[in-house]
């Protein structure tokens, strides 16, 4: 009985190992396919064929046509709530087939992004670190039959390198040679305080719901001192040309204000955002986001 | 060879038994966020951050902005078909950071419902009945790091406490509080037989095809004591203006009138139906669905 | 120790066994359903009741609706990329409840389809070929207490039997009785080569960017002699009135031409496109798809 028990022990061992081994085998897909075609399925095969334990997930298809700048924030807004180990595809690449390289970069969480590095790594490189970047060698990181192919290097570099990754049939290594820990960047209005005025850029909208989200963050926006209820005043300029000029309170939730009526809040991100209460920010005052959109807080 | 034997069956037995704990981890999302950005995504990171074991799927998250309504709707549809054990998180939360509670109703079935109790549970806990509602005690029940946030409770606390329901790793029991077996109650037209003549709502259109779902059971319809290929006399109001008004048959199938003709059918739920066939009764006519749109129906 | 070594390796290899028979139990839903409402999730949930190890993905549910000719399209377009042992369940149904079959498709590479035979199959049955077909059995194939339903065959025959199939518990000869290798066929013109001059037809649009996808493969292609660079002399009709007619380069990226010229291609399943370098071609020459678009290319 004694060895039945040595052996049990043993091999409950090795099935908790096993399994281990097996986890966070996580490939997350991001594009701008959209789902009316075959696209993202076509990838989503390649990396079943890699391997079935993988277990695969979305960001989005929907970033707009060739919108680097919006698959970069959809990065930078999402990664952080997938565990370690978690290995992203983002392919937006209006230059398919030209000179711009294939990377993958290793953030110091331990999360990888295998992507065209066109300036889609701009904002997860600045908020979580560069650990290792490396070059996708195609020679030895491309599906097998796919080298007449030009145009979908998502299916045929992309998915199917991410997937061999996540599934632990090549290691980091295996990539490609090593870069130099710099990607190509995006420039955008970073937030600032001066003489009492946030100034800041607005990078995306809750397009749901036409929110409008700012890069000011919490701490930043505590120079203005303010507590919940005070009163703001805000203006809303594109290419320096006012758009929206109004106040609004400062509150903790849209149902602080009359409906329709407008807010200040920070956002699930804990930046400074603006709301009407159960309408459409956004449509209503013919704000949008983008380098050229710039904010200006002061208090009341 | 004896022992080999013996202890090979513990094995299995034992492997089988991992396997059935494993069974129906499964986590359905439903919300109004829309599929562009990364909020669905967010959710299930968090999802996978509890457990890499869980299986996540979706309702919809085309839900019509702040539409309660559909949201009871769709859980009602869909729920029936997904197994027992399983949990379902669904967030339409217009008053979120209000005094709504948040809430988990477990059915007689043996299924889970995560979601603020604003409207939304209105149908399951008619149709599927209640076995217990608890309240998210939220000091034991939210995402480590996200007190600081107050919007995006879909992240913080539904999609993290139904992972960890769904994952094993909390009991029902730990969720908080019991409270009394009640919902928050949208109110809407029952559907009802009179002197020849049903009435009923239509709470959903088969919103794909444009087909008028009712709230009229086959049951009910019974009444009127019809064959396949009777007539049948429809009148539709809003808010108790006519809006269409005309004779149909009743079809087993939209092939049984020429294309663009309208027909009365059960539909997959077995409810009363109307439709074009091959086109869209919804738009043709101007037809659309909530708690101010009546129907009634007569033998011709 | 040497016991124990050998017991070791009996049970890695009864547990990569118990695996490798776990493989591939991969269930690929299409429909023109969208994801708005709940029936994709009423047939996922159906699917998770026969077995919650069956992997569920989605090729997509965006089909226009009704549109049995853009389902054919995509199956043949995707399925490629899966592995061998895939399970699709496609419902494009406007026949739903008429006397089109319900069949099964096992093509020669191990793949299964189950869909009505309406069409469907075409592409899938010229492209992959056929090892066999066969009618479902209602009376064994159909979920239980579902028989007084007409109109959803999609969750209660095709998302049943997908899964039962897919998860082993039954197998390919208890669909139903075997029917002769054909399927439903929709007419479509074949591409051509004569006298210098390439014909052949509009499928599909990449519909995301508005890219033309004509059915013209490579090897029939390179019968114009062309190499990078050289320019071609482009018509396209649409019942054989002129739409366009215009001069672009045989070009390998998108790049290769100034943003928002002309370019033809070879796309990711190697047919000949046109494109606009980061613009929309469908829209801007109200370029479109199906059986009544022919296009004319020639070497200028």
């Amino acid at each position: 009985m004694k060895w039945l028990k040595r052996i049990a022990t043993a091999f409950v061992c090795c099935i908790i190992l096993l399994q281990s081994a097996a986890q966070n085998k996580i490939l997350v897909f991001q594009s701008d396919f959209g789902l009316k075609d075959g696209a993202v399925s076509a990838m989503k095969g390649v990396a079943m064929g890699v391997s079935t334990d993988l277990k695969l997930f979305d960001i989005t298809h929907e970033i707009p046509a060739y919108n680097i700048w919006e698959a970069a924030y959809r990065l930078q807004q999402t990664a952080q709530y997938w565990p370690a180990g978690t290995v992203f595809v983002s392919v937006v690449d209006p230059g398919v087939g030209s000179t711009r390289k294939s990377v993958v970069l290793k953030t110091k969480k331990g999360q990888f992004f295998v992507t065209p590095d066109n300036g889609t790594l701009t904002l997860i490189a600045e908020s979580q670190g560069i650990d290792e970047i490396r070059e996708i060698d195609e020679k030895k990181n491309r599906r097998p039959g796919s080298s007449e192919s030009y145009t979908f290097h998502g299916r045929d570099v992309y998915a199917y390198t991410g997937a061999r990754l996540a599934a632990g049939v090549i290691g980091f290594e295996d990539i490609g040679n090593k870069l130099s820990k710099k990607v190509v960047r995006i420039d955008y209005q970073k937030a600032n305080f001066d003489k009492g005025i946030i100034k800041g850029n607005i990078p995306i909208l809750d397009i749901q719901y036409g929110n409008i989200w700012t890069n000011i963050d919490g701490d930043l926006f505590k120079k203005l001192k303010l507590k919940y209820g005070d009163s703001l005043h805000v203006s809303i300029y594109q290419n320096n040309q006012k758009v929206y000029e109004g106040d609004m309170p400062y509150a903790t939730t849209f149902s602080a204000v009359e409906k329709g009526k407008p807010l200040c809040y920070l956002n699930s991100l804990l930046n400074v955002s603006f709301a009407l209460n159960e309408e459409n920010f956004s449509e209503t005052n013919k704000v949008f986001n983008g380098p050229e959109w710039t904010v200006e807080i002061s208090k009341k």
